[in-house]
């Protein structure tokens, strides 16, 4: 199970970016997010319409509390930042554990973050984008087997175009 | 030479996705973005800023025209979008090509950018982020090696740690 645990969403400035690290995460093979911050029905609304319609199971919810999460968590917990160790080292030690908590920070982690986490690795050390981070993260963990996953009872299907779009329903 | 062609940004809605498509281009290898749509002068000055603080050259620009950009480019054109074919069985063969725009879309891509482009690929066939498909993409074109790219003349550069932040100013 790999959990996405997005810290301090806000409702105004953060909606798109907290929906496409869910949506990436599921499509890159995340079980479901837990964010901490603002609740925000119409972030959760919008990520369980594309589960259902796309179909398999991905869930999402509210936390009050990080640091519950966290330390109520039995897997390891891998904090995605920038100031990390390269991601890359110490992927091979990860990809053996089977529970697995990918946190991502907002505008401003709490320091305690980097302390709680088992590990606090980079997607290289320049400041870009939480959602390619996961991305990545997401990719070499899987080592591209992701890329096949089958999403079990869709209502929508792509039918891959070289042109144009195809949609099937179920 | 790789390109950003981002669609038809907007000001309100999509400030945050098309600076992360930029920043995550930067940071995995891409030379720069032209964008269409808005004008968007905070956007242009966030990215260069970050460009200018952390080193390399990475250039952005407006467009009022994508047929123009597509038209007068003289590489192939890579349009990322769910409809399109599995990227990565195309990728020995684009890999071999050394200029690229990679063109991601805004909400509604004109019907004229999936026949203008010369491959229209899809990360996973679902519905997730252009800044993870341009993630994944720039990663697998480089083979991991855009990982350990050097950003010359950084004013300031993050020396990884397992704990907390450092980050030195040159």
């Amino acid at each position: 199970m790999i959990t996405i645990l997005r810290l301090g969403h806000r409702i105004f400035r953060d909606q798109r970016i907290t929906t496409h690290c869910a949506l990436a995460g599921r499509a890159l093979g995340a079980d479901g997010m837990v964010y901490t911050g603002q609740k925000d029905r119409d972030t959760e609304d919008s990520v369980r319409k594309v589960a259902e319609q796309w179909g398999g199971k991905f869930s999402i919810r509210h936390s009050d509390s990080y640091k519950g999460e966290i330390d109520g968590f039995r897997g390891i917990s891998v904090h995605l930042t920038v100031y990390g160790m390269p991601f890359q080292e110490k992927m091979a030690e990860i990809r053996r554990k089977k529970d697995i908590m990918l946190i991502v920070g907002g505008e401003k982690v709490p320091p305690d973050v980097y302390e709680k986490s088992d590990y606090n690795l980079a997607v290289t050390s320049q400041p870009h984008s939480e959602i390619a981070s996961l991305a990545l993260f997401l990719h070499e963990y899987f080592q591209g087997k992701e890329l096949g996953k089958r999403f079990p009872s869709p209502r929508l299907k792509v039918v891959p175009q070289a042109k144009g779009k195809m949609v099937k329903k179920a």
